[in-house]
């Protein structure tokens, strides 16, 4: 049998997913027991000089009202027209494939339910972490456990930029601008270099996880546009990487979310994840620590993951195999009350300020950088966000905070 | 619906099941769709004092006979009588889980096959990297990818002992008894110190990825028996780690597979794997390079992986979804043609040896560690293993060798 699909947008995923289908059409086959035959690519220009030129369509009703397309995907990003497509396509009983995390993390619920219903396919593993397998390990394989944790490294961007400003001590604007001449960053950098990107890859993790909607609004979300070089020779000389992470944890029976740049301890596994790689962390409460490893963009790795998608659901064309998450959504508790180290930058020599440091924050641990005369650096004690906040203010004089992951 | 299950063997992995399966009822219930109730467990013994005893029974003909078991663990280990079992019950209509490498990596093609035909399940998550998600992943996530090469850090035992002796600087001998006082290792040690455990683990992955029986017997297998602390000193000075790896790759049209210790550089994910943490590195033509990272053994991480394959079972009664592996055996290539970098230890020091090793190994990168005076170390260049050995018995005084991972 021939199963016809078709992809909707020939951008840079788009053509890697008919590069990966054309380059392992037999393996592929195997595995997904019949024929995948891409009938046709929805994109609103042509593409003459292209073989794929003869199965460019215009326009979607084309694809909707072909009964022979069984299979979509859909990856043109951004949540419209992806959303109407992508409603129209389930309710006609076809399976859909993304890699939009814009959609996904906005009408997610709402869409696995859909297909639920039709008995059909909503699959989106290369929404979060590109090439790297979470979604469907999490739907399927850590099924024994209770998830507590999960923690990702989930914008290769961004970690690409932070192991550069460690590596060779170089400042945030240059290193921006490196990345976009290698076209790692958008010329609009905001959505990887202040964390929306990777806030919304946490929320549809954690909405996995913990089976309700977590709104991608309600998570507390920091970029990376305020490290600095100097950050780094604290981070060097406490022996942590700054990471940016997304995470979500359960504390008895709160839930806590945030996207924040991080120092992390070498023995963490995070700790080496460096360049456009990729990590999700997860903790369940038998399996104990996990970690996912991979290249969390690129046009060939985000490609692996739609096509394994289409395999799967051409291997279950009228079977619903994906766990879907309530859409009530799970109240995120207030982020001022989560508990955690921090790691503060202040003016002045510890001779001077080490009274009203202890003062307001008790005992903390000294960081001192050769070189840097006028300032010095500290780690609290475990304290609550709210606290911290009010302590920093009390004390005056804060150049800089960054939380520390581990205890 | 309630569906009933019986467990094989009450040892570390079967009380693990048990346990996992009571702690986590609700969730794992609501992920299987319906109540999974352990009806029978099957051991020699008497548990008087455990509230297992009520499903004690000790003819496994019981469960066999019982129309009401769909599914089976067999955490029995050892591949009689667990093979037999593990036929009749497939045989039978059963669906069977196993964490029992032995059995798969001898019997796997076959076991695959009569589940095939029956249309019910053989899994084995738990074989390979204990709580690890691999198989399943391997089977359903990678399945856009040609797998050319898996190398993983498979046992728990021998990384905790080699991680010892990097930090520590501690011998073989010393670590070992550590281990064995501590639990980790057997009294009888040799499954893991040999690589014999890892050779089996690295078989069944194998064979799944390549889709033909690898046989374990074919694999060249070292253990770290002869890994002194003096070769830490060495890794130290070159900044490797050493690892002791399973590993197969595909070059050309060729397969080969090898478990040894190797060099392993920081750029490498596997280079940070400490402690009891197994890791599998897989590269695919298109996703490229990724790692799954966890723990490789214990109760609960390996019971975590049995639990999930029951739920996967229960949801899938009547339908086959694991990939099988031709029983045709692929075979392998001869190990000595493979290439690599050989790191070398030999008596003499530099001044007296230097145009001997180039006579022999051309161009070479020298290894010194200050304090041994009577010996010194060098890289080699890329070369096969067969001319490394007709070289080392050529130039004479080698002391000892370690393959590099990494060029």
């Amino acid at each position: 049998m021939t199963i016809n699909i078709a992809v909707l947008g020939y951008g840079t995923v788009g053509s890697g997913v008919v590069e990966v289908i054309n380059t392992n059409h037999d393996s592929i086959n195997k595995k997904a027991g019949n024929e995948i035959n891409i009938k046709y690519v929805l994109d609103l220009r042509d593409f003459p000089d292209d073989p794929v030129q003869e199965k460019i369509v215009h326009d979607f009703d084309i694809i909707l009202n072909d009964p022979q397309i069984r299979i979509i995907a859909e990856v043109m990003g951004g949540v419209e027209p992806a959303y109407t497509f992508t409603k129209k396509a389930l309710l006609a009983g076809k399976s859909v494939c993304t890699s939009n995390k814009e959609l996904v993390a906005q009408h997610g619920a709402e869409l696995l339910q859909i297909a639920k219903e039709h008995n059909v396919n909503y699959l989106f593993e290369a929404s979060c972490g590109g090439g790297i397998p979470i979604i469907r390990p999490l739907n399927s394989s850590l099924t024994a456990d209770e998830i507590d944790e999960i923690t990702g490294i989930l914008n290769g961007t961004t970690n690409y930029m932070l192991t550069k400003m460690a590596q060779e001590g170089c400042e945030y604007a240059e290193v921006l601008k490196e990345a976009q001449d290698r076209g790692y960053a958008e010329r609009h950098p905001e959505a990887d270099v202040e964390g929306y990107d990777a806030c919304r890859k946490i929320a549809i993790l954690s909405s996995l996880a913990f089976g309700r909607q977590v709104d991608f609004h309600d998570i507390y979300t920091e970029g990376i546009t305020k490290i600095t070089a100097v950050d780094f020779k604290y981070a060097k000389q406490m022996q942590r990487a700054i990471k940016l992470l997304g995470f979500s944890k359960k504390v008895g029976e709160s839930f806590y979310a945030m996207v924040a740049p991080m120092m992390v301890s070498p023995s963490d596994p995070l700790y080496s994840v460096n360049d456009v790689f990729n990590a999700i962390f997860v903790h369940g409460n038998v399996l104990g620590d996990a970690m996912f490893y991979g290249r969390g963009a690129g046009k060939l790795p985000t490609a692996s993951a739609v096509v394994a998608d289409i395999v799967d659901e051409a291997k279950h064309l009228e079977r619903n195999i994906m766990s879907f998450w309530s859409s009530k959504k799970l109240e995120l508790a207030d982020v001022g009350e989560s508990h955690r180290r921090f790691f503060v930058r202040i003016k002045g020599t510890p001779e001077e300020r080490r009274n009203d440091v202890e003062a307001v924050f008790g005992g903390v641990k000294y960081v001192q950088v050769p070189g840097l005369e006028d300032e010095f650096g500290f780690v609290t004690g475990i304290i609550t966000e709210a606290e911290y906040k009010e302590k920093a203010n009390r004390l005056g004089g804060v150049i800089s905070m960054i939380r520390m992951r581990n205890l």
